[in-house]
């Protein structure tokens, strides 16, 4: 997960100029419709926007879903189809952008990210989610591939729950449901990380858990970055007065709320968490360097005194008495040794052991 | 103590499905329900929802005590039975709820952590209790079994104070009111911890104790967690214009308010001293190792030179007049002994004693 | 000074309970009562609350204060007598109360700390002082004996000021104002501490004037915790509508207010002095360490290579040519003062003497 | 990037003293003037202020740009023909300007920093712009000389998107637009270096890099308090009702607004990143200093007590029965050996290797 | 600069009570009054309070600075003669105000810090001005004696700028103007010694401009509390609703907040620089306590093993084949010069040189 970016290349153009801002991808893109009222369910696949016909009056609800953001020209035709801001179109072509709701009269456009842990490289993946939401239909734009809403269709489909007798702004909110919870799925990852890096720590503190931590942190902080705006979009919700969002809907949007607090709580949670553990790390590092240096202290001062004793007695004056005394090398053997008992008393005393 | 986990099982399914997302338990819930009026006592148990009936227009408060939130089936059927929104009951079997109130036209709900402390495992055991208070009944649900609200039966019981004389708003005060009170339980054993490491640090200075205050740190981050939002709970209730709230008895909730905020006070508190605690910890052991610094210094800085000069007279070399000399080895040691007093001197002109 | 605690053993009882939870004292609590008008003063002392009346329609104001609030059956009498809140009573006898104001219809209920520094022990005494202000009667309740009061009973008796002119309102703020005024004496107090630290710091710095700093830290955390709600309190009166504060004392409050301003300002400006102080403290001790270690090395680095090479003319070797040599000894002498004198300008260049 | 600096030699001056407060320049200042209309394009470049007429009720739109602001005299005359405030025409001249935007009844006044990076010392360069908006005029006062505005130019000449059909509230969005755009050109130089020098640490920590994160962090300190005044600055024009800035048209400054908070969003980031590489330094150092001192640690547990033992049998006792015996010499050696190994083990059970 | 004291000895007093709590002085307090209209300008100097009369109907403005405040009976005289209240008095005499504005129905009363940086001692001098303002009258208190109004006597004297044909609102105006330009030659003192010791510290970090940076930081935090309070001052000027000051010139206070918010910019990020210096300082002082152990341990390492081996072939065992040896002596120097370079090649990978 890198620090947002923007356009560098897009610096004077007019506002409104359609650029796709992300990693260039090459595949056409998909563009699934599905249709359903309480009674029908259909779904289709077409990659041909002129195909789309949206009988505005129909009771059913159209929801498109297109797999990918890299096609500036269908964007800017949907566009026009469907009378959206060319500011719109450009923030929905712009990858890098900030989660926030925009109300219009005849629709609603929301931008978020969707997060998701990928296990193989133990890293988070982000890709933006764009919803415009008018009165009769849905779009949402993903930027990769894949089927992050494959629940969801499935319970269009088999009408589990009251998701077929509600309007599009439930759909909204299951849609955004869903990006919430995978927030959730993400946080018990970052948990689980912490849980087995605290364990470690204990035992064995090396450099490599430290960068491995500190990439958490890290990893911790641009998801902070991702979901501190997604609290604010979603109270709007709660405190529109658009007709789009119909007042008995608004409780979802309240639970929503207090989901999105919880993740946001987390996240500071963690945030302590592994500061705690970095505080940790220099702690056990820190007494290994005091205990070095303990050992290094307790060889020395008991040896250097010894030494110099057999020092004296290795010099080579004419007129030395000592050396002459039959018992006197074992009296300096026995001076050493008492020396050396000595020494460890007073280290025993200074509980250096 | 964990930082608080979602339902990670549960991503996808339609809101409102009722899924329990605590530790799996398998005894039967026990409902308790005591009835009272001014005159009146009752107290019954029962596990069967069919048989309780509530007349709603009854002048008795019925009080039910569920034991237990792992029965989805029952939930739902109380639910039911007493028109509660799908979204409440999804709320009391997640077991990972942030504390809030949400006040509905015809009952409030209410969701706060009981915090216990744990003499045996010196930890705190958290137990999420919902509460839902209509005209004349009050539901109370607790995450585990125990009897935390065995001192409020008996105040009933034995109508002792105004709680028989009281609606449910009263009840409900007397429950949040328990709820806080054992808050304050929990900061004093945190206090009589922290105090009491506060006096072994000064003394004996050692990494179980650091690991310990870290411990307590971390216990202290999630309390304050769970205490936090009860603020905002709270002074909900004092600002409410809902009917269920009696504008007299507001003053027990401003009164319950203000022990809220002591305890953040407290926890606060708490979190700085332990902080401190820390600091000075690492104080502490700055300066053990600055004095093994000192010994190593003193041992190495006065006998490298001695066993200097016992090397020079160690030399084999055939010219070296000084080893003819009479008096020579008693002027090496008298040479050394001066050697000796004067670094002394410089040490304890250091102040390195 | 002391975190503030709560009632261990009040959890389960009923709202309202009198229970005192206070350091248990015996003697008995004294009322002082003192009725005074422009033309009249007046001053008795008794322990019995049913001498005391209060003629309400009374031009004369009557100030009750009372030296202890370990008397619960006292105090409950007073609040029948004065017909106070159940709550409001409870408040008085716990000693461990937030500083708050609470407005009722006919009187106001104010609680704070009077803090106190100790010449004898170096630390701050806290006391809790509640106030309750009638339309003409004002009750104080002191937790310990002693005459803080002294000189405002003496502004009272000399009619010194328009204090005999003005209503209970300006007597609170008299009161206030001393608790206030006293809080800049402990400020004085920390003031002094801290400036005698700074320059011992920098001559000396030992453990001891670390310790104290620490204490000092913490005392100013815990005063910080007493004064902060002050300013809510102070404030508060600025804005009330309650009849019992003339429109034209509110200037006096609002002077009030500024002094609690200014002593938060210097309790925060103390709190970075006493951090900065401990930076100051480390960056010494570093220092002394850093010199503790050139001493070291500068020895080590000097005699050992010297040491070395006595060692090598020290070995046994039957052809050692240079054994041999007439000035061979004198040679190594030189040599080694060389290599000496290398390493003292060595030692130049790197500064480290 | 200085922290901005003020006008020492104004002090006493009268407010409203055209006085230049910038680094002294000399060449003469030269006027764009940019005439156009949805059908009309005309440019013309002029020094001198006289020759510039505006038929104020023209339906062309007038761009005044000005490649410097250090002649007092000319912003004097312009002032005075457009009727400015004097203390307007101060902030053009102080080029230590904080961001601001005033509203008057006939022009709108907005002052802000374009921010470059310099490619060539790696350092940002600063300038400050100040804006003048009428109802079909608008005054562009740039510091320096430089093309900043070339594209907006262009796009203008070719008419491109809708800016020739729009009024002078669109021409202002689409400056504001440009520097605001500039900043994320520098955000991603900033970004640029912050990733580079990240993985420099992990390979090669040395104090040059630690040197250049201080100097990157420093710029992004006082970036940061260039960018923060702009949101500010930004959401007034979100705000405002000026009759200036059309209804339809806030939804540009809207937009603008997103791309300022994202800019913010970024620099509190690359702030966290910076404290971050900064950690990491020390953490690698202090490693650094630990495997020193293990080295000298093992060196000197292994070879002391070897030495001593040397040292004894170096010592010249008449009576020393070992030095007789025939392997002794070779046992010696087994003894240190042996000794050798088990330190070995001691510091491979340590982990020290 | 000291932190802000108060008034030890006037505990207890009524409030009101004029009593000077700042350094005794005992010159006479001269008064100086500036008379002026469009057309006329006198200035006297008085030491008589009673000579001065006001004809409050005059159309000519009476601008009174007394250049000391320690005489309290002429302030009290003052105070009757213009019947201000006694608590603003007060707040005159004590030299410990906190900067505030209090808005009076014929006056307004502002007290804030003039600081002007002494080259002399090089550190800050505060002196309190406190300013009533009323329809034609305006009194400036000064502490000290001194000249800082010199240059804005002058603009009255010559008439220059506008400032004789604006009423008292405009010469209030020009009073804080000048205050709050010397706070930016404060900053800029700040600035320069900031610079010069990031010089400094990184081509010689010692003890000395380490204490002086912490001199600095402190200077700055006792600068910051005297400015921040002069925001709201100032921004209170702006949104007043006095009649004294007049719509048309909040213009100029508008600027003079931009100026003060200025300030405090400046202040906050030279308190992040200096916090940057002190880092730096302990991450030179970091690597010179890492070179100072690099050498002991690369001569440590190098020699004690050789010293090792040269005590080998020192022992006096009988049997010591090697000592026969022809070569053996040269043999011994081959591996010492060996061991020698094997060990310049290990720290020479490790970089330690």
């Amino acid at each position: 997960m890198k620090p947002i970016k923007h356009h560098k290349h897009k610096t004077g153009l007019p506002p409104g100029s359609l650029v796709f801002t992300g990693i260039e991808r090459s595949h056409q893109i998909g563009i699934e419709l599905i249709k359903y009222s309480p009674q029908s369910y259909k779904q289709e696949i077409t990659q041909n926007i002129d195909d789309l016909n949206i009988i505005t009056e129909s009771p059913e609800i159209h929801w498109f879903n297109l797999n990918g953001v890299h096609d500036s020209e269908l964007i800017g035709k949907i566009g026009e189809k469907f009378n959206i801001h060319k500011l719109v179109l450009e923030d929905i072509l712009n990858t890098h952008q900030r989660p926030k709701v925009d109300f219009y009269d005849e629709h609603i456009f929301a931008v978020l990210k969707m997060l998701v842990y990928d296990n193989a490289t133990k890293s988070i993946n982000s890709e933006q989610v764009s919803i415009i939401v008018g009165n009769n239909y849905l779009f949402s734009f993903q930027e990769k591939e894949g089927d992050i809403f494959e629940l969801l269709r499935k319970r269009i489909q088999t009408a589990s729950g009251k998701i077929r007798t509600m309007g599009t702004d439930y759909l909204l909110y299951a849609i955004l449901d869903i990006i919430v919870d995978n927030y959730f799925i993400l946080l018990e990852h970052l948990g689980d990380e912490v849980e087995k890096y605290e364990t470690e720590l204990i035992e064995n503190a090396n450099k490599d858990i430290l960068n491995r931590i500190y990439y958490l942190k890290r990893e911790n902080l641009l998801l902070r970055n991702s979901v501190w705006p997604v609290r604010e979009l979603v109270s709007q919700f709660e405190k529109t007065d658009s007709q789009l969002i119909k007042k008995k809907n608004i409780i979802y949007f309240r639970d929503l709320y207090d989901h999105t607090i919880q993740v946001i709580d987390n996240v500071e949670i963690y945030r302590d968490l592994l500061s705690g553990l970095i505080e940790l790390y220099y702690n056990n590092t820190g007494n290994k360097t005091n205990e070095v240096m303990k050992v290094l202290t307790i060889i020395s001062t008991i040896f250097i005194p010894l030494t110099f004793i057999a020092g004296i007695y290795g010099m080579n004056f004419k007129y030395m008495p000592e050396l002459e005394w039959h018992w006197a090398y074992f009296g300096v053997w026995g001076l050493m040794v008492i020396l050396f008992l000595l020494m460890i008393c007073y280290f025993k005393r200074k509980k250096w052991f």
